[in-house]
């Protein structure tokens, strides 16, 4: 086997370990937690079936691969929760690290490129970051609320921090944000979110 | 909300329930059973990276998406281990069952185009199905492999049936076939695939 390929299938190995990667939300049914590999596959095909309430015109399979990837940092970093004030302040520098030894495995364009595709999520500036956001955003809610808004309320989430977290999701779609909108007041009049 | 809407909202909270659905292969680092969602997300990562290997020109896009819904029709039928002889007489029965009632959820354009794109799937005739097939079989082949060959060992798994199944693999690639050979042959060597 050539170089080439053993680096592609060492980094097709070392991703494995992102389905180890625990998340705060649920699965729907009340069930256990949800890891980054099976939020990753949602959010990408959510952005496939929903590309049409994109703000802005996207290239919707970089949406899809951006989606795919943008949680292999957290191999090394872990999952930080997105409520997780202390945890946020160090997040930066933990997935940086972590960016550089997991894309490293692969050859060096892929490595780039890989490399870019994440910074570019990262950096919520163009069409496909802002949409991608939206699905990172839209997915967890989406089973939380199935689940009664039982991660808010398990977390005492104020109203406060869910607007600070979901108002980007209208960066992306404007439509989508409605939803989003509708059932945070919904959870907030339920007291699932604190007011 | 209006209905088109709420129809993609509907089939993307279905969907989650493929999380549920576990397959024989186990994670990488002796983990626990693999599920569909995470083994879809898995292949469509590796067939971006690896497209350069597909025996002809494909639409990766394509590949990709092929990749995370091949396996939505599961939630109901259930997985159906490879080397399952009972299992796999009444599969097709069942999966269609299934993909009528999970697709119908969708708007109906996108229930046809998600059904379309899962037969041509699984008609493997078109470069993209091949493909994604031969990652269909790489994929829990790099777990196994990593394990030791434990899930072929705990099934009893003979040469035939391994090469039975990845004989296939090398209709979406014939690099990546000489990878799959070897491994086949280290295993049998060390007596984890039955001679």
């Amino acid at each position: 086997m050539n170089n080439r390929l053993k680096q592609q299938l060492d980094f097709a190995l070392e991703i494995d370990k992102e389905k180890n990667i625990f998340r705060q939300t649920h699965l729907s049914g009340h069930g256990r937690n949800e890891n980054d590999a099976e939020h990753a596959w949602h959010m990408a095909i959510m952005a496939y079936l929903l590309q049409e309430y994109s703000n802005e015109p996207v290239d919707i399979a970089k949406v899809m691969l951006m989606c795919l990837i943008h949680d292999i940092v957290e191999i090394d970093a872990g999952d930080t929760y997105a409520y997780d004030a202390e945890g946020l302040k160090t997040q930066k520098a933990r997935e940086d690290a972590a960016k550089e030894r997991i894309f490293s495995l692969l050859p060096d364009e892929q490595k780039e490129e890989l490399t870019a595709l994440f910074d570019e999520f990262e950096a919520y500036e163009t069409p496909e970051s802002k949409f991608a956001h939206s699905m990172d955003n839209l997915q967890p809610l989406l089973l939380n609320n199935s689940n009664g808004g039982g991660d808010w309320r398990e977390h005492g989430v104020t109203a406060e921090q869910v607007y600070g977290r979901q108002s980007k999701t209208r960066l992306g779609s404007e439509q989508l944000f409605e939803v989003v909108d509708r059932i945070i007041r919904e959870n907030i009049e339920k007291g699932t979110i604190i007011n």
